[in-house]
């Protein structure tokens, strides 16, 4: 390890908010922190690796966040408070403004969440992130999971959906997107309050990586259901809808990843709660499906036909059989 | 990320052993834990590189057992019982049989401590392997930190030192080392129950990972003191003997990495329970000189002279002014 990486690490230690729990921080062999009693604990970890994650010459500032984002995404789907974070960090070089602009994105975000950064390693190699969140679900609360949609549950989704994949069309085409559409590729939103908003209304959840078919999918494999979702009611930006409208190509809201939204499935007695939730958090939540017994994922388009849905139903459908299996497709938590 | 890497996943998902604290196990959003009341949890997270921190080609066995063991021996320095693991493994391909190794290589260490893979990520990408360990340390104990030394205590550490050293040094001149040297620098040995045990004993402690003198000045740096070490006391191999007597280069002792023994300080008054210590964890423990008022860490060789200590004593003066400020040179945490 050269010398210099040393100075790297000044840039990173102490990133985010400042915790009580947080016994022993940086610095020591290992960080220290304390759990409320009877809390449990949400772990989740992500890698992002240059070339296949994210364009090498990204704005260091966007991948800090980015970086950061798609961990507390996943707590979010989870229903945890997001607590600590850890990080795990491989650089080609010392380039010091990189650094510094990297740790600036995910202090930002950190400080939003009040979220710390206790510790991690700096090595030199092919740019590469990991960061592991750290979340907590109070003693009194459940967590949401991805098993337990039931028949006749509405399926609901958060914000809108193909964005992301929108931008990076627009990108890998030369193109320059829209600020705004540009944001919702390099700096999503993790729906963090609305995941323990959601701990005593919903029934299932998952974060929105990978695009809606495959990740809705999980979810009913989990479940041990199907569904049936109805591409009208998809929540679409005026740039996506504009896309569709050229097009007729549903790929963007339905196979489009780095959504980072939440799915979640509602029983029908707590449907009535949603709008307000919405209005409190001001997010859009979206009604676009509901939950069957039947072991398939199927949409309707305009004209109320059936058709094939890209992106992982038929994975989904092989998996049908085996609840559970084979749940997780890109991350093992 | 290819379909093919869900194969792959099928290697990861459940090693290691059982645990009733798992709540939710790998496959959804997080991984759920349950941390006992009172208890504090230690955290550290180490990255290995491809043709940084090992060989390419390096027997994927031995590099499973190595990728944990770093990390437990980061929780064997804090006193920390190990509990829960996540992985981050990224591979250039989808080598069925390389992985089936790596994951052998990982269940059996983890097994042999009781500790669970809980979740993390496979990504596609240059060879690199991120795990963050989790430990506990109960209620009614205290962590060991790096920063409790006081002078007057006695400088300990376990096993031999620079056996990984000349098994390294041996490979790169294209030599073959001796079994137990190899097995020394790729399955080295977390002292996991010498760590818990030291709990009441130990002021301070740190694991060796980059060589004597420049963790030894970490714990030093940290704890605000100085010390003097005697090379005629170093607990050395046959092998490591053998090398030093032909070259008189002390570099594999003092300065040598990948030792992962824990190098620690007692209070004169507890020396007396080192030997009963060692014999009860078949551990060999070797006091090697005394922490002191000084700001410098200091090397007596076999005549009693005073010598310059190399591998990073200069770092350690340099920042001696700044007690913990600079205390992790290779790591966060």
């Amino acid at each position: 390890m050269p010398s210099e990486f040393a100075l790297i690490r000044n840039y990173l230690t102490g990133l985010g908010a400042s915790r009580d729990d947080v016994l022993v921080d940086s610095g020591d062999d290992c960080a220290l922190v304390q759990v409320p009693a009877g809390a449990s604990l949400a772990l989740t970890m992500d890698t992002l690796v240059a070339g296949v994650h994210f364009f090498a010459d990204v704005d260091p500032y966007t991948l800090g966040h980015k970086a950061l984002a798609v961990n507390l995404s996943d707590l979010a789907a989870m229903g945890a408070e997001p607590a600590w974070v850890t990080l795990a960090l491989t650089l080609p070089n010392d380039d010091q403004s990189w650094l510094a602009a990297f740790a600036a994105g995910f202090a930002n975000l950190a400080n939003a969440h009040g979220v710390r950064l206790i510790g991690g390693d700096t090595t030199q190699g092919p740019l590469s992130i990991t960061i592991q969140a750290h979340g907590l679900i109070p003693a009194d609360q459940h967590p949401l999971c991805r098993h337990g949609a039931q028949p006749g549950d509405l399926i609901v989704v958060s914000g809108t959906l193909g964005d992301a994949a929108l931008a990076l069309r627009q990108l890998l085409a030369q193109q320059i997107p829209d600020p705004w559409l540009r944001q919702r590729l390099e700096q999503p939103t993790p729906r963090i309050a609305l995941g323990q908003a959601l701990r005593p209304l919903a029934s299932a959840a998952i974060d929105l990586s990978d695009g809606l078919v495959s990740d809705l999918g999980h979810l009913l494999t989990a479940s041990g259901c199907g569904a049936e979702i109805n591409l009208a009611r998809l929540p679409l930006s005026a740039a996506v809808a504009a896309e569709i409208s050229t097009s007729n190509d549903w790929q963007l809201p339905l196979a489009g990843g780095d959504d980072y939204e939440l799915c979640f499935t509602v029983p029908p007695e707590h449907a009535g709660r949603l709008e307000s939730l919405a209005a409190q958090l001001g997010c859009q939540l979206t009604v676009i499906g509901t939950v069957d017994e039947s072991k398939t994922l199927r949409g309707r388009d305009l004209d109320g036909e059936l058709i094939t849905l890209p992106g992982g139903y038929e994975h989904f459908v092989a998996s049908g059989s085996q609840p559970g299996a084979r749940c997780s497709t890109t991350t093992l938590v």
